[in-house]
């Protein structure tokens, strides 16, 4: 097992989720309902039958905010009553081991100061890339993934920073607004690292457990998400930046965000092919009146990424010229009202 | 379950064990021999006998330093040893999951960073308290617990501060040439977190697991161990400064280190009472030549301790004072020479 090498891209997240008023942190009670009905609906209990043994659960990228641990209570006490329905006798409740994981660079001391002292699980944190091995053979019960597989670990840069490409992406940050090719190459990285999570997961999870996926995505038929009104903001400001000799023009065009958002159809074309696993819940649902980033979410979520190409002085100029830029966006993307989340059930079937 | 409440008491530690020049890190090379050495002879593998469930083993009070790196290494390679001799087949070794547990003070950041990147084993960090439940029931193969039971969680505070208790204790820091009644007290507070530790392994080793403990100790019928160089020299330094007006008397009277090194046979008779558990080897070993604590090693150890109780500028003194006293130390104890360390593995069977 060699531990896989991680990108800094996650980094600059944390702070988003760590603000209980950000973005991340309202949209848990969203889908709270969703995640109680899927334990109810789909969990089997036969597959988990000793009741001395845990119920294991991975938050896979989990980062550090009261929403991973409002997930964690929600899915084990729905777990249990399953179990008391179930069963009619609280004896046979299992006990919880709870896994919270992120990539090493994630600040576990301070998700660990944040445990809540009536915490009714045991409890880890297990740094390093949920693309990869994290777990032992069929050592998990339930998987949570929210918000997390749309950060993609590299963004797929031999075709979009290549001239002699299809997919060579200058002028541009991310694929909104790019042609087929540069789109096909991000969703090429994203089907990439969504197998690779699965197929790690198939070897963790036991027969009939569950994984339930929240993902930022974008309706069938459409090329863009509504998320992008980030990429379209920024893009003509680094651009306008690189034109006043602020930064080269050619670091522009090498820039390209790590992030891609999904339809309901791709994701189901990647989920079908994964061996083991079968879609048993794909629902859509959208946020009303999504507001403009503040400019200190935006700091949150691309800060560390911005600075870590640009350098300081870059990133905080173009989150100043953002901020400047905020009552324009209000007006000039009334149309980028609504955000799509994909919220996915899957249940792995041993073959 | 509640998450049991933290002292303070082993916060300085961590820099000590931080330093692979430190007396920490130097150590276990020492006892390398011994920890292989019982894995060959007491591992009994019918007590784990699926192939396909992972090893547990937990490192409690773990620091963070690459003394637990390497003694995780060393147990999960001596217990592939083992599988491989006893099966015949490398098919049958299983996967390991490591748990390093400290308190929820420790910088599990700083321990994630360090992993190896070709270590063979899955590992997640558990905060909290090994007085207490930290993993579900019946879950752990292995507990490896070096050079952390002897901080205690806490000083008997009511009965070394009440001046009508027969073990009140003004003018000293700690039990070192102090009456029994207060060397009791300390033995009482010991025994009182070993059972309790015990009681917690107790639910969730497996029937047949191994737990090896390492334990700065002192020798049967001694009174106070070799380690006392520290406690005999920060004690009038701090009385010096009370003298002095630098401190109030009385809160030097208050300040007691949570810190007790039993003798074998006290560690004996506290094991056996426990039930389940049955030592399958007690032995002891010295070092040769133990120099006194650099200033530097103090300060790490005994840092937190002292600011926490007398503040910055009180503890800054001391060790300033500790610096200049390194010589005389050195000549004032060459009986000082050796350090005992008690080295005992024991089984738990379930009964």
């Amino acid at each position: 097992m060699q531990v896989e090498a991680e990108s800094d891209a996650m980094v600059g997240e944390h702070s988003v989720s760590e603000d209980p008023s950000s973005q991340s942190a309202m949209q848990f009670g969203e889908y709270k309902d969703s995640l109680v009905a899927t334990i109810s609906q789909h969990l089997d209990l036969k597959h988990h039958c000793t009741s001395s043994a845990a119920y294991r659960i991975a938050d896979l990228g989990c980062f550090v905010g009261p929403h991973t641990l409002d997930a964690m209570r929600t899915i084990t006490e729905a777990v249990k009553d399953k179990y008391k329905a179930g069963g009619g006798q609280s004896s046979g409740t299992p006990e919880f081991f709870v896994y919270f994981n992120d990539r090493v660079t994630n600040d576990f001391n301070a998700l660990f100061a944040k445990f809540p002292e009536d915490r009714q699980y045991f409890a880890a944190g297990v740094p390093g890339s949920f693309h990869g091995r994290l777990f032992p053979k069929a050592s998990l019960d339930f998987v949570y993934c929210s918000k997390a597989v749309h950060w993609l670990s590299k963004v797929p840069e031999e075709e979009l920073t290549d001239p002699n490409s299809p997919a060579y992406n200058p002028d541009r940050i991310s694929y909104i607004n790019a042609p087929t090719a540069v789109c096909d190459a991000y969703l090429g990285q994203f089907t990439k690292e969504m197998e690779s999570l699965l197929s790690a997961r198939a070897q963790e999870l036991v027969h009939g457990g569950l994984m339930v996926l929240v993902i930022p995505g974008r309706a069938n038929g459409t090329q863009y998400p509504s998320w992008s009104q980030v990429f379209m903001a920024l893009e003509p400001i680094l651009l306008d930046l690189a034109k006043e000799g602020m930064v080269s023009k050619n670091k522009v065009d090498l820039f390209n965000v790590p992030m891609y958002f999904p339809s309901p159809e791709e994701l189901k074309n990647i989920i079908q092919k994964a061996e083991g696993f079968e879609i048993v819940e794909l629902s859509t649902f959208t946020r009303i009146s999504f507001p403009v980033f503040p400019t200190e979410v935006l700091r949150g979520a691309y800060g560390g990424l911005l600075t870590k190409h640009f350098g300081t002085e870059v990133a905080e100029q173009a989150f100043d010229r953002y901020e400047k830029e905020i009552p324009t966006l209000r007006l000039r993307n009334p149309a980028e009202g609504n955000g799509l989340f994909i919220y996915v059930t899957i249940k792995f079937n041993k073959s």
